[in-house]
């Protein structure tokens, strides 16, 4: 059997699970009673004294490596910290490792750390080490960027807290930058022309809500490769819960709606770079949404958690579509190279 | 300008100082405090209250994947031990981001894991999350394995440290690793059947040993990429100082060498990933070496540090010959892709 890229969520889910978290003894999966592999959430967490240490790990790789609205540069630096932030945690220190294909232009080079450089500076977060390395041409394609988070959380967000009741809430309009990838791919950029990645940190926006509102936010997530079908299906499954969402109610873009609709993919597979999906009680969404609507997001209550009605919709993510019906959401990965 | 694959240590670093640190502003070069980005050392330093969590960050290529003594896998979780126990840190948790190419046989992902598994099963160290990511045929050769270590250390070895008068020790036989993948790569396993990569955690040999003699210990480094060579040059440049070592006095095994003469490479240029070098005071020189015997190491003290004999001769390394000359040792990247 050989790997294939592009497969759903929840084939490379299962094939992580049983290549690699499955070999891992039980008592290596975790440090002092903190979250480890076995969570499959965006970081592990180790408790340290009264606090909690937050370490992410992801590698980023796009193509195009510069797209309207940011650079690969752009994704590894937001997407990093957005991993610490939507467990709860704030940022402390940054590493990466970059590796570059040989004869990969040293300019093309500088604006994608300038584009890192940028954002560190503007959250003050140190970047204190990491990595970098020159392949053989051919070897390959271009630059690979992957990065540690370090952070520190007081409460961190686990996402097995969900409850019957929860509210879900997007915090901004989602799948623009999968859009503007997908255009890019396509050589369709001219039918979003109005339309940039999302990608930016949640810093501002999200954290001091998720520092706010503590345990009231019982799961949150950045809902980048596999959309928000993928993170909302993990949820469900996660928790033995069936998430009814409004499609109608998901905060888009008209014209990336729009253009992917006319591509025939569902929005609800597309990623985002710069949003969040939190599960909150039920007490809470409407201060929840009013709070970071006060901090310039568009955010809406998309959805809620329910009691699954059957034994067949246990783990399972519904849709109500614009004309009132109701369909079950699929996690799949979009079958679209390089997108986050 | 583009990047040159297999340029020298000097190249890289002077690469690396020009287009990322000197980008990032002073403040955001460390966290409390601690060591950062400017160091350039194995790993980051972050001051957690009496203790220093010490985090690592490397990206894993080689070429065979499996060789003579071990895999990329071994390679991955030695390198990321090692890294942290020659900054006087004992390991508490790794994280890991494995990257294949599309069409990689899921078989042989299996035993890389596998490989990864059983050292951290032998030493007890958690895996506690990471990410995988399948990239299209044509973008990637092969696999890509970076990893996070994460460690605790009572008091870090940080390499600026060193003095007039210093020992220098290498742990045990260097360049086995190097010699068996140049091997491989030019189909000459035949001319050192004797030889496996030298590839192992140092955890039981050296880390017992930092610890015990703490202070004493005034730099450590494990000499892959560049070798000893590439480690002694950063010394002597960051310290001022010139180092002596005597090429009679190094460790390395007889065929390793000869193997390595036969095509004309310097072993001091050769990588080894089971090795420790140490800069040590003088005092204690020989009670390290005899602790590190005794913990089955073939350790030696190969040379000194010494005041600069004239302003040419600061930031140097000299290796006395084996018919006595006197020869500068530079510090050049082995052009031979892939090594470790």
């Amino acid at each position: 059997m050989t790997l294939v890229h592009g497969s759903g969520a929840r084939e490379t889910f299962d094939l992580i699970m049983k290549t690699i978290v499955s070999k891992v003894p039980e008592r290596l999966r975790k440090v002092n009673g903190g979250m480890g592999i076995d969570v499959l959430d965006d970081g592990a967490v180790i408790p340290i004294g009264d606090k909690y240490l937050v370490i992410t790990m992801d590698s980023y790789t796009v193509k195009p490596i510069f797209f309207p609205g940011g650079s690969i540069g752009t994704l590894a630096i937001s997407g990093t910290i957005n991993d610490l932030v939507v467990m709860g945690a704030r940022p402390i220190a940054i590493m990466d490792s970059i590796t570059v294909e040989e004869g990969f232009e040293l300019n093309v080079l500088e604006k994608i750390v300038n584009d890192m450089i940028d954002l560190l500076k503007k959250y003050d977060i140190p970047l204190i080490g990491g990595d970098f390395k020159v392949m053989p041409r051919g070897n390959l394609d271009k630059i690979i960027i992957t990065t540690t988070g370090i952070g520190l959380a007081q409460n961190p967000i686990v996402d097995t807290r969900i409850r019957i009741g929860d509210k879900i809430i997007v915090t901004d309009p989602i799948a623009s930058h999968g859009a503007v990838i997908i255009a890019s791919q396509l050589g369709l950029l001219d039918n979003i022309k109005n339309i940039k990645s999302d990608a930016k940190p949640l810093i501002d926006a999200l954290l001091p809500v998720i520092e706010k509102y503590g345990e009231h936010i019982h799961a949150a997530r950045d809902p980048t490769r596999g959309g928000i079908a993928s993170i909302l299906n993990e949820w469900a499954i996660n928790n033995d819960v069936t998430i009814v969402i409004d499609r109608s109610k998901i905060p888009i873009e008209p014209e990336v709606r729009a253009f992917l609709e006319a591509l025939g993919i569902d929005f609800l597979s597309v990623a985002s770079e710069g949003v969040a999906i939190l599960a909150v009680d039920p007490q809470y969404s409407d201060d929840i949404v009013n709070e970071l609507r006060s901090r310039g997001c568009k955010a809406e209550i998309i959805g809620e958690v329910v009691k699954p009605q059957s034994e067949l919709l246990k783990g399972k993510v519904i849709a109500i579509t614009e004309i009132g019906g109701r369909t079950i959401v699929a996690s799949r990965g979009l079958n679209l190279p390089r997108i986050c």
